[in-house]
């Protein structure tokens, strides 16, 4: 139940990328007819990738990553309007790819500007309008939260930006095979996704980027897409994103109202089981597939370790953070105290979950919670 | 025989993957059982990478592949030492993702030396010293190039940039496998190295880090890599990474004398068979593997066309830059004029090739070149 750190690659999708390891291994770049059939690939996969999202396969660029996404993206887009101006809007609430990124460029003399959101994660289009000075070179802000599954109002965020005449980048990728991504309605000019999030391998991903949006390198070396994003193609992974975009968006509407079914029964469960519990994020505008709750009174990693121990993989919030002891900043955005905050609980389905995970979930953690909380020191002080 | 372009992944490495894909396909950050896995796979490969160039595991980082390692030693080392100075020392022939790099950084206000070779590519360590300024920060020197194979004077190289207390980066990308490669000997301070140039995986390389090494971020985010390489783990592509390092350095001694003798005999075979045909590199100081020569009056591309046709896979230079009507840098660096570059021909042998291979090039090859020379436009101006 934590499908949004990491998906196993489907079987399909490996099957795909297997050739392309030992038998068809050319250099995408090389002149030969090994190298062709490995280019033919990699060519074949940037047209479902496209096909996805709503884009053309020359605006679809591989990358190592979401991470590498983010970072092109948002450096790339800094780089190329350094002359325009020094300040980007983002919100509170980005994943640390696009919140470290900002920082990193604050470092070297950039403006960041990180909107509040309300208690349900949402940002404001309003408030990006508010944001938005003469120096805004570009307005970032994530498709859908990683932590607590809020889906923001990016179109109309997006509007708000191209009337400023600024560029609109999106981390799309908790999104992607969550609800349906299509490049032109959302009004992105810049897309971030990532393989692994959809069933597809780790150490690839993608940026979407629209034709005529002035962006950097952030990669540079060999002339690989076309003279965009250096190092030889991934070509196996690139296969597999391919494969996996395709099968995670005809799955779409079979599997989303599954997932939010199977979601909404988790939720009522644990709020009707567990006293002093509240739901983090959206009651509505929220991923299909994400459960976040505050139980009051318990740490969440000590959640997660019982519940391993009885075979359940949870998280208390992104795996990315899980070696820090801070409180999430997404849950503190939203205004939760640290307290409560540190005990929250995420659990994110997947299509290979079942009916029957729901229910063993809902019978063991009324429990756990109540033998963490028996022993709470935290309790004692409420 | 394009080995240098890219290699097959080994049976082995392909089988040593597999599993974490779909099986054990935990996000290493997470904190159950199932990521513990994929996390301890990760140190484990870590070690192997480590044990293979003589570093300490904390000093190995893993990136998406070699020109992902430049980028960040330069630019990284560039960012961290902007207040030391803004010089950076490198060679005329690095690989694109060195001067492309650097190219980079120039635009950003640095200033680079791009040291001159000798009529067969190598650096003469005195000009290192030469070019040192109080404000260089960097030196940076491939240790053996993709072209024509030269080795260089590492350790010499890099004890000038010591004297000077400036940190050495050496791109070692075509180093690992065919020669010992050990970061105390050669002095290293940052070494790159891609997995597909020794039978791993595209998509996967590392950057060695020597402790108490100044150098900035370049993948912001997540907490990964003890927080300085930020974005998910290619965990399959690590523990391949890991598995064909340990094969390429474990192979060398059977490997490297049987492939230099191979290189010898093409060599000797394509010179004394061929007329108007020179040795492009080094005599003596080049990779076990590499042949690079070139022949007056042809181009290089029509010998490849042709040599596929026959089932022989080659390269005019670089696959990275293939896609390139410039004649190479590499060459021109050498000095050598443009229409000699054009009709060069680089065989890079890999530890399948057989006798063979090598007798079916030295049969079909002196045909081919006739018959471009007797077709040669070219060949009427000489």
């Amino acid at each position: 139940m934590d499908h949004a750190a990491t998906t196993p690659v489907r079987p399909e999708v490996a099957r795909a990328m297997l050739p392309y390891f030992s038998e068809r291994f050319g250099n995408p770049s090389s002149l030969y007819s090994l190298a062709r059939e490995a280019e033919e690939a990699v060519e074949e996969a940037r047209g479902r990738v496209a096909a996805a999202i709503g884009a053309n396969p020359e605006e679809v660029f591989f990358t190592s990553g979401g991470t590498e996404a983010d970072n092109w993206a948002i450096k790339g887009a800094a780089a190329a309007s350094r002359k325009k101006g020094d300040h980007i809007v983002t919100s509170a609430i980005e994943h640390h790819a696009v919140l470290h990124t900002c920082r990193s460029l604050e470092k070297q003399g950039y403006r960041v500007t990180y909107l509040p959101v309300d208690e349900f994660g949402r940002v404001e289009p309003g408030s990006v309008e508010e944001a938005i000075t003469d120096a805004t070179i570009l307005v970032s802000v994530m498709a859908a939260n990683n932590e607590i599954g809020t889906i923001q109002p990016i179109r109309a965020i997006a509007e708000v930006a191209h009337d400023h005449k600024i560029p609109f980048h999106t981390d799309a990728v908790q999104a992607i095979g969550a609800f349906p991504v299509d490049v032109d309605e959302m009004g992105a000019d810049l897309l971030a996704l990532s393989a692994h999030k959809f069933g597809g391998p780790k150490g690839t991903g993608a940026l979407y980027i629209r034709k005529r949006t002035h962006i950097g390198t952030f990669m540079d070396g060999g002339a690989q897409e076309r003279g965009k994003r250096a190092g030889t193609e991934n070509v196996p992974g690139i296969v597999g994103l391919g494969r996996a975009i395709e099968l995670a968006v005809a799955g779409m509407p079979r599997n989303a109202p599954r997932l939010a079914a199977m979601r909404d029964r988790l939720i009522r469960g644990i709020l009707d089981a567990i006293p002093d519990t509240r739901l983090n994020g959206h009651p509505t505008e929220r991923l299909a597939n994400n459960v976040n709750v505050a139980f009051r009174y318990v740490e969440g990693e000590s959640i997660l370790l019982m519940l391993d121990a009885l075979g359940v993989a949870a998280s208390t919030g992104s795996a990315c953070t899980s070696a820090s002891l801070e409180p999430s900043h997404v849950l503190t955005s939203c205004g939760l105290a640290p307290e409560h905050a540190h005990g929250s609980l995420r659990l994110t389905l997947g299509y290979a979950n079942t009916e029957e995970d729901v229910d063993y979930v809902l019978e063991v953690l009324p429990g756990i919670i109540e033998r963490l909380r028996a022993i709470s020191p935290l309790r004692g002080e409420a």
